[in-house]
């Protein structure tokens, strides 16, 4: 009952229109691993987004960035000099409502996907169909937080694996019912696939293989805490 | 280069003056798994403050438990009904000032480690006499976050493994130079072990293979954010 995540190599710059599914299948089927029933793709971001056509041109300038960050935050939660947090469209909190200029053209920055769950649910029918066995996808971002230094990765976009596990209910080994205890399982997935990912190598699939989850309805949606539930917004 | 991930089973309950290093070792001996130079063994702060005597007796009632959380919490963060965010000695800023009565014996709490780095350096030193050879150690434990359903674990005590990575100054695959790149390490190699470890599965230890890390000066009070550099307390 171990856990083991691969890093997919291969898979090269992505453009608009690209077809992320088969690119993604090929450079696995390129490499040495095989794969099994309940893997968990992770893929980030930036390649969905790129496929998907959420790049912006004309970002050229500091001035032009924060313009851009502006139209796509619907509300600014902090904001420190250049530093804004901003919460999305999507119900997500993090820098600069998710607008990045890294690991993209110059001159262009790169937006969240539109529908983040939607693109996972695609991608993992593309992934299912070619080869033949239920899967998982986690598309990640990587956030800042709140009282830590630091960013990890965590999950925008979930299918075919639950995002949130709700523990409530069950006992500890003392009996004791577990208090506090829904689990971000989509979050810790996608951070341990960063651990093979990294920032700066251009490896943006890793595979995440000894997840125990039965997948049902878990989508990225769930891991947004709702403003009325939120003490810090 | 890819990452692994091993729960370790066996290590049943722990007391105070326990030698948990001890209890660990003969575990690890006593499954298939042989440790290699720079594994991280990763481990829930629940034994280690047990091990400590980190425990406080006669919690019988919720008002006991919310005065020791009082005691516990050098600031209030937030408070909303029974819920505490609150900030402990060592920075963290966590419900209930990480004081938990969880997996831990009726009419008990179990506190934070007083000092986790010095616990996890500790640890390191008997694991590395044990297998002879260079390891790393995070004692974690799960946390809360803003504007994020879902608890994940995080590291609260690092030694032999970076906690926070630094990538700024080195460039993307355009030639970008990163921005906002300092990478939370060990808190997704937290995330990743609790991967195996579970909440009600009493395995409290888990070993990381395959972190990139030359593990130089790492300790988790790097992962916490001063308080005049953090927008959210």
């Amino acid at each position: 009952v171990s856990l083991s995540v691969f890093p997919v190599a291969g898979i090269g710059d992505v453009h608009s229109g690209d077809d992320l599914a088969a690119l993604i299948v090929e450079a696995i089927e390129a490499s040495d691993l095989s794969i099994a029933r309940r893997d968990v793709l992770v893929i980030t971001h930036k390649v969905v987004s790129k496929a998907e056509g959420a790049v912006v041109e004309g970002v050229w300038t500091d001035a032009d960035y924060r313009r851009l960050v502006e139209r796509e935050a619907t509300a600014v939660v902090r904001r420190r000099a250049d530093l804004v947090i901003a919460e999305t469209h999507h119900g997500f909190v993090c820098a600069n409502a998710g607008v990045d200029r890294s690991n993209t053209s110059p001159g262009t920055a790169v937006l969240l996907p539109a529908d983040p769950d939607r693109s996972a649910h695609r991608l993992r029918q593309k992934f299912e169909q070619a080869f033949g066995v239920d899967l998982g996808v986690v598309i990640s971002d990587t956030f800042g937080r709140a009282w830590r230094r630091g960013v990890v990765d965590v999950a925008i976009g979930v299918s075919g694996v639950e995002a949130v596990v709700d523990h409530r209910g069950t006992t500890d080994t003392y009996g004791r019912v577990l208090e506090a205890t829904e689990v971000a399982l989509a979050d810790e997935i996608a951070a341990a696939a960063d651990l093979v990912m990294g920032k700066a190598t251009g490896i943006p699939v890793a595979v995440v293989r000894g997840i125990k989850s039965d997948g049902a309805g878990g989508r990225a949606a769930d891991l947004v805490r709702r403003p009325e539930e939120d003490l810090f917004r």
